[in-house]
């Protein structure tokens, strides 16, 4: 049976590691026997929006719909289309309209991979950020009020459902459930945000109560990021709002040193609509052409994808052939990024090549 | 003339590092021939609501709003009170009721203290961070709607003036003014808060026009977080909104090892109001009681209380005494958290001798 896969690399280096996304997946697909089909579009990217006057054509939900999954690149060039209007018209509109509620991005630290904190190596740090990837923080309620004069005024809501908020730290405390130390941190600000964030805690609460034999704690997201920074080892699962897990699992792959190549799902657990798959870094119009951009977070989003499909040997396999790249060490195959001097080819074919 | 100042020490660690500012202020007023006069108030702590279903006297404005300064220890204590209750009773009425619109905390590689990120010496990191204080994403609009059913929705508004905006952009561009590197970063979210984080971008670049001597950048929150762990020497002046400064400056001190040490001033620059300097940690039940908690957050936060009122000098005598007693690095003196087995007392007492 044929997995289709829609693929849209979006701007910058987005459009350069794709290609080594593919071929990686493709090395997968052979050894394990496992058919994936490719179909390239082109739009969701600033040119388009510079061409079309819209991220997306009118029927882009049709046209998607009926994948099994979507492989992205990175989207977003301010110079051409401001940040707000690109990612609204693209990477936020496929996550609210096939309702991808989660957003799941592994921490790691990574053989090879230098963690800017002091004295962790690989198997120090190894947990799991879960976002929830549709409400919250992320609304688009709200507006101005005598504009242009002193008295202006701004507002935006965040609105958290019940359903919303339950089916997140559902996926979380099941996939808690899964790992060894079976330990949830939930980011939370209710001494400060004082109606949406008490109401958050005691969503937690509730949804602890059914899973007695997980470790449950919480933080406030100020104090939290200082202990990603202080303490990454107490982390396992890590669950936040659309907001706070959007800062965590920026800081989370920071602390990890692997933010040029850690790689996120946005997924429907349900499987009505197609899931995506991205790396976590941003087009980087700064390194943009210069085919210099780690491939890593790409495959390794392919893999991602993979286990997603039901692949977990392959997506297994993917993640290995990265590690072992990275554990060789060979300046001539790394990007800069990682203290190489290779390309993104070179470095996606190496990849391709172990597996 | 004397200087009025109000002592709240609050709940837990707060009542022990509390003795200690006010011996390290007596010994600086002495030197610097300082009037200072202090007044003791009970309120503002959790036994207090305990007793009394509040955390304030009703007439807590009229009783303080004449002091020179608030010197606060630290609330909260959830076993006891819910932290939103406690927090929202207390120190938040003070920032709003007191017009303390600017948070202001350094961010500094102290000598003696080591820094959790790697390779990092005194002298690389010295930043502020300026927080707006009393709007935001602390409001208190909102509510909860088809309560108890599957339906239920928690709602809660951004709110972000001009009027309040612009005033913590323009304190934290005279700062910048004030500093060798004249430099400037925006602490932003408008690729996908798409109504309020529009705005502080456009009222940033208003005011950046006003000031062309200052390097201004500006980064998403979540890329900036992982930035103070990257690089943060990059940094000079941080401004952020009510949430977003709140969690940078926690991150900010974790990435100088100086959480437990951080000090915050509130500020209400036009000086209609008193303004609040309090130790960045909290109170700390884990440690409470036992008389091991540094004290030097609270001192420092003297200083920069002593530096609002006008002494400078005596602020960064302060300081200075800070700086030496840690660079001493005696492990009879230090307390736990810095690698001693000292006493609050003890090292209290030690940077008091200092000056
Ligand atoms: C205790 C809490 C309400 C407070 C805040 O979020 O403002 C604290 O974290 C701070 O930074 O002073
Ligand atoms: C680009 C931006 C809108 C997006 C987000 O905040 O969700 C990104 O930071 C991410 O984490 O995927």
């Amino acid at each position: 049976m044929a997995h289709h896969i829609a693929v849209i690399a979006g701007d910058g280096i987005g459009t350069e590691v794709m290609p080594e996304g593919i071929r990686a997946l493709e090395a997968a697909a052979r050894r394990f026997n496992i058919d994936l089909e490719f179909t390239t579009f082109e739009f969701g990217s600033c040119d388009y929006y510079l061409e079309h006057g819209k991220m997306l054509p009118d029927d882009w939900f049709e046209q998607l719909k009926d994948f099994d999954a979507l492989f992205y690149g990175a989207v977003g060039w301010p110079d051409k289309v401001p940040d707000h209007i690109s990612l609204w018209g693209s990477l936020l509109q496929f996550r609210r309209r096939f309702d991808q509620y989660i957003n799941l991005r592994p921490c790691k630290l990574m053989p090879g991979i230098k963690s800017p904190l002091a004295g962790r190596e690989p198997g120090d740090i190894d947990f799991y950020v879960v976002r929830e990837n549709t409400e919250g923080e992320y609304s688009s309620i709200g507006g101005k009020m005598f504009e242009g004069t002193e008295r202006e005024i701004v507002i935006q809501e965040t609105v958290m459902s019940r359903t919303g908020v339950d089916r997140v730290l559902k996926y979380a405390f099941d996939l808690a459930q899964t790992r060894p130390r079976k330990k949830l941190t939930s980011a939370t600000k209710s001494n400060g945000i004082s109606i949406t964030m008490p109401y958050w805690d005691e969503r937690v609460a509730d949804m602890a109560r059914q899973y007695p034999d997980i470790a449950v704690d919480k933080f406030h997201i100020d104090i939290l990021t200082a202990n990603f920074v202080l303490h990454p080892d107490w982390f396992d699962v890590v669950v936040g709002s659309n907001l706070f897990g959007d800062i965590l699992s920026d800081l989370g792959p920071a602390c990890t040193g692997t933010i040029g190549i850690a790689p996120s799902a946005n997924i429907n657990p349900e499987g009505h609509f197609p899931s995506l798959f991205e790396p976590v870094h941003g087009s980087a119009p700064d390194i943009a052409g210069k085919g210099i951009a780690n491939p890593i977070g790409q495959i390794w989003s392919g893999a991602m994808m993979l286990e997603h499909l039901g692949y977990k040997e392959a997506a297994d396999a993917m993640v290995a052939a990265i590690e072992a790249v990275l554990g060789e060490g060979d300046s001539q195959v790394l990007t800069r990024d990682v203290g190489g001097q290779g390309t993104t080819e070179r470095l996606g074919k190496a990849i391709a090549e172990h597996l």
